[in-house]
């Protein structure tokens, strides 16, 4: 078709559709959002509204982002285009550069989640193109719920997870350690205390292995290992400072967000914790590429299983191992993966301060020292141990023994904290205490490791290091009525308060009769 | 278990948590956004931040809302609580007022929206919950569109349909206009031009019965019937006027939006649209729960088929009628399903003052007027006068044609138009024109409903009310090189150039030799 303009206008559109850049101090996690005025020009040209997407040009560079109007000029005026804290950094383009807004159409790979959602099986080449659009912002947030949602639980074959995987590992950096063995642990998470990974870390790197290990930050638990180890040592290296410690100590423990390893897992998760969905298919994906683009060779994995874990059913666990086998065999990852007991929290102590004590017992061979973290770690350490070509099937746990017991685990524990850098705050157990007392004389036949997880949260944890909830006696304790159970620490009067409410709702102990204690599922 | 506080405390949490409230000027869309500085205390203690929801409390009053975190003391001080347009609006509470907020928990719904993920069915009440929860805006956009995605294609079957239809009427007002017949005609949408109602009411309204018309306004359409009738009189009337304005003309032709019916609707399409997915069963959920609210009893649905339509095949066409007439029956909901011929634009014009001129002149019975769309509006109309006991099945056609021709129906509208108020502005076709015409001889064979109405809708429809695309020949026309196809008009520079970029994109007419032209799907 021809298309001419007739005679009456001489506008050109595209022209009139530049802006002046904005910075919105508004966090929106993880989602663009753009601030236009009800009354800016191009705003009107869109059509409508907050419903649509517009896209930011400047130069050669595009963004994706949701519309909020805005009717108050002093925030963003008709001639602005405001752009939230991540969007104005992810732009990179300074505040009253005229920038220019088009519409924007959905991100092409929409097509293959609308696919998805119908119940199609999806190619390699559709999840590569589903993990481009997400690492450069191009979904909205309810565009990651369809495809999560879409692809969740049985929407996924194994195949399809290991090209997921594959594809979130080929977004973002991809560390190399130019040596073949690289070892690591992980835990699927959801036992609270469970902070082997300090332990494991320091036994593993002193036999000599090389264990960069680069972990999370809580999100929805009271205490990520980076969280933890932070009240020890700084925790966010630089590329160049990381490869000098793990250089020099063989081991580190620091936070891996600095390092934009499969940023595409941090999208997704942003949206599946809120959303309280957290399937097989995706755990095994978001694991997985994390750990491969860190750089890791050798991973051993820990599913806890328990009444309140993650996994309650030994099935479940058994399904989870073969996939993680699964799609780490096609990925060139040796994996162990190891079905561990996750009746109850692990140690005593939740919330950063109150682990960092437990491992530092572990650690000092104190005979107070928590001796189920203890034995876990040894355990997990001596898993990784045995990756090891030189080390015999079996002797693993007595190695991992040796170095603990000989304190040499402890000397390189603090020669990883001088290396990382020694903290310089120092962080104090929270002052405001709150004890829960049992009401009735029996035996602790349950504690519910979510609930006692949201306690320490709402007490402040992992926020302020010092909140948490210190646990007097574990499953299988006699104890008679007004023994104490745990205690709540908490640095604020409002979180106190939070937490003190959370407790008086449900305490997440159980008493009763011996007999009811709930069997071990695993043993490892 | 007994929780007794320590000594060392006398905090209370609760007293802590509140808030100076404070409007901020950002639309959110239907989305609740609470916004709290980073250092706000009462956000410290929430945990971590903006995956989470807040409950905001007054008085018996409760809402949730999703959280973004706030770095700016201008727009929301740390002891200051903002709330998005919408929500301020809908907690009712004036600025400066304090108010609580605490820990939200997921709506409790969800938990069955998590079954449905998981395959499961939903009972009636399950449905009730989650509609209860959308109604109160329990529910984050990502959580929307979880649901919809759940149960979406195949994952409602029509039982599920049917209660969740129910649980949508539940929600929100329901007129009541105390007679037993209340006529109402609904397209499924998707064909420009398409402003049959505007017809069907008159003439059924001059033939005595009650058609008490309330209809949307455009969402992702150039022009809704809301914003064409605009274009004449007044369209937001209070419930008073327009019980007025039904009883003494027999029908109306207003805008829904004032009467909150099936508010739960109103939402679900906010996530919809944008992630561009319609499945049948939410368009009945939909339709039929906002025609029940709105107090209809006899309802002709009219679904256009044809290869550029929502419905582009026969089977799919007779599947949707089947699913319409399960609910409606069991809803007590009297439906006549008719099937039309959607291959192209009905009428010619496209955009609310375009439209208004062929609907006036089918009125006035202007020789020149769209033949298309008064045939379409008359078997329409007769279908809709058929249900009056009093006509004889199969007469209600001529009914309407001779309504029509005498004028009676010219007559009614204006009636209409000055019991709703004659519009006081006057709406110009939009003075910046582009004329698009046949690069090659031929027979026009394809125009793209979508394309079209996306051409219209850039050249600013329905905004600015004479903006849209003036269509000069239609299918099976023959042209030649030069000929005039359509004429865009805008009022603004800016949507002028946008809409031209598009159609030198595609300009949605495709030419070629007369055995090409697709053939009528159906007829009624």
């Amino acid at each position: 078709m021809s298309s001419e303009p007739t005679a009456d206008t001489t506008a050109n559109g595209a022209d009139q559709a530049t802006l002046r850049l904005r910075r919105v101090a508004i966090d929106t996690y993880r989602e663009n959002v753009a601030y236009l005025h009800r009354q800016c020009p191009v705003y009107r040209a869109e059509g409508f509204q907050a419903l649509s997407k517009v896209e930011v040009r400047w130069q050669n560079r595009r963004m994706l982002a949701v519309v909020n109007v805005v009717d108050d000029a002093a925030l963003v005026g008709p001639g602005e285009l405001g752009l939230s804290t991540e969007a104005f950094l992810d732009l990179g383009v300074e505040e009253g550069t005229s920038v220019c807004i088009c519409h924007a159409q959905p991100p092409v790979s929409m097509s293959a989640v609308r696919r998805k959602i119908a119940g199609e099986r999806l190619t390699a080449e559709e999840f590569m193109a589903i993990a481009r659009d997400i690492a450069e912002r191009r979904y909205a947030k309810m565009e990651i719920a369809a495809f999560l949602v879409a692809s969740g639980q049985t929407g996924l074959d194994r195949d399809e997870i290991m090209n997921l995987t594959r594809a979130m590992v080929a977004q973002g950096q991809r560390l190399d350690w130019h040596e073949n063995l690289v070892a690591d642990k992980h835990c699927i998470g959801g036992i609270p205390g469970n902070r082997t990974s300090m332990l494991v870390v320091p036994i593993v790197a002193a036999h000599g292995m090389l264990i960069p290990k680069t972990s999370s930050r809580a999100i929805t638990s009271p205490a990520g290992t980076a969280d933890t180890m932070e009240v020890l040592a700084e925790v966010c290296l630089t590329p160049e400072r990381l490869d000098q410690v793990v250089r020099q100590e063989r081991g580190a423990l620091i936070w891996g967000g600095t390092a934009n390893l499969a940023p595409v897992d941090d999208v997704l998760i942003s949206v599946e914790r809120p959303l309280g969905i957290d399937y097989p298919g995706q755990m095994v994906a978001s694991i997985l590429s994390k750990k491969i683009a860190a750089g890791s060779t050798h991973l051993v994995i820990d599913i806890p299983v328990g009444p309140t874990a993650k996994v309650r059913h030994m099935s479940e666990a058994l399904a989870l191992r073969k996939l993680f086998e699964y799609v780490a065999d096609r990925l060139g990852l040796f994996v162990q993966v190891v079905i561990t007991d996750g009746r109850q929290p692990v140690g005593r102590g939740i919330g950063p301060v109150l682990e960092a004590r437990d491992v530092m017992q572990v650690l000092q061979n104190d005979p107070d020292a928590p001796a189920d973290l203890r034995q876990k770690a040894l355990r997990l350490a001596g898993r990784v141990i045995e990756f090891d070509p030189d080390v015999r099937g079996g002797d693993g746990f007595e190695i991992a023994r040796d170095i603990l017991d000989s304190g040499r685990a402890l000397t390189k524990m603090m020669e990883i904290i001088e290396a990382q850098g020694r903290q310089t705050k120092r962080f104090e157990l929270g002052p405001l205490t709150h004890e829960v007392r049992a009401d009735r004389a029996g035996v602790v036949i349950g504690i519910d490791n979510f609930q006692v997880a949201r306690i320490a949260r709402r007490a402040g944890a992992p926020m302020d290091k010092g909140a948490g909830v210190d646990l007097h006696v574990k499953l299988g304790a006699s104890v008679e009525v007004g023994d104490l159970l745990y205690r709540v620490h908490a640095d604020f009067p409002a979180d106190y308060g939070f937490a003190i409410s959370l407790v008086a709702e449900d305490c997440g102990y159980r008493i009763g009769t011996a007999d009811e204690v709930p069997q071990v599922f695993a043993e490892f």
